[in-house]
């Protein structure tokens, strides 16, 4: 049976353009689904830690080898690494904040991000498995744009996910989110009403190309 | 006088490479301005809030027009943010982990990123201000090597602290720091140690030019 990893990261709640995209998806692929799972995470109202000394240590150790505060800090990493194990698809809701990931995303990641395990491993964990993660953001960084090299969000994610994790990663960016609540951006509505259309679309073709996949 | 705001990232305490350098730099910096004063945060021991809607919105807002909840959030948010005003120089401790920055660290420059006063304002407040970002990493990402491009602290970084802040930012990177720890990377210990070395010294010498340019 499939299971869906399901993880928001926006604080705005029902005015997220991330979180409608993901809903989207998901709404998708329960359709494709019925009898699936879906594992929820709101990193927003539900934060995992920073990562901490006690973690890292923990996550290199076999477990003979750990120190006495070490088994209940790698309790909760290992929980969530195997979370993301048990999924067949991990849907990631990444607003871009200030041209990068929101903080509480670069937490699960580093929590997530076990040498060994998930990444520098024979096999690492989650390799061959597909990622969606829906990037919105504010402005637009295509080429040819101002703030073209500017978008630290899809090029790092790119690189944890796809290059260290080995997994197979889509991106759906809806952009210009911020046109129609900055004057001077008005001219810029009419693109953006496009990127939203267009992402919506995108996450439900993806997620029935991906169910297709799974069954085939 | 002069003032310096001291933030450490690290989680590795004593262990850290980070730490030694700021602390060093630290030194140098007290030497040359006996009775300045010292703003410290340690980011790793005291973490400060993930960016939430409400600190968002009583960012952007007057005074007169905040919501119930958003004076008490943006206190929080304004105290960070005059810390870094009274600063002369700004230094930061920002060991890469998994290739980027510290989630503690993203969550401070969430906190202090303000559009209208420290970002896309007429006279940003932080502009001019000196910035030093001691940005240690285990491994080598200079030209040339093959982890090149993959270094997403100090590009993103320079962006935020120099592009967007308007400040003026000098970086000090103590590298191949997990040399002495991984037997396959035992020959770059020599390598790690030259780097280590020139650290300690950039770091006293810029405190001592940034001492002089200040009395100038």
């Amino acid at each position: 049976m499939a299971t869906l990893l399901h993880i928001d990261t926006s604080f705005n709640g029902e005015n997220s353009h991330s979180r409608a995209v993901t809903a989207a998806f998901r709404k998708a692929w329960e359709a494709e689904h019925p009898e699936g799972t879906v594992i929820y995470r709101d990193l927003a109202a539900e934060p995992v830690p920073h990562l901490g000394a006690a973690d890292l240590d923990a996550g290199g150790a076999a477990a003979a080898d750990r120190s006495p505060e070490e088994p209940a800090a790698f309790e909760s990493r290992g929980r969530l690494i195997e979370e993301a194990e048990r999924a067949d698809v991990i849907l990631i809701g990444a607003p871009m904040y200030n041209y990068s990931i929101p903080s509480t995303l670069k937490a699960w990641l580093d929590q997530v991000f076990l040498v060994g395990r998930t990444a520098i491993a024979e096999h690492p964990s989650l390799a061959g498995k597909r990622a969606v993660v829906v990037a919105s953001r504010g402005g637009s960084y295509r080429e040819g744009t101002p703030q073209f090299g500017n978008d630290y969000v899809e090029n790092y994610l790119r690189l944890i996910l796809a290059d260290v994790f080995g997994m197979d990663v889509s991106f759906i960016t809806p952009e210009l989110t911020f046109a129609p609540h900055v004057p001077a951006m008005a001219e810029l509505v009419p693109l953006f009403e496009a990127s939203r259309t267009e992402s919506f679309a995108a996450a439900e073709s993806l997620a029935k190309d991906l169910a297709v996949q799974l069954v085939a």
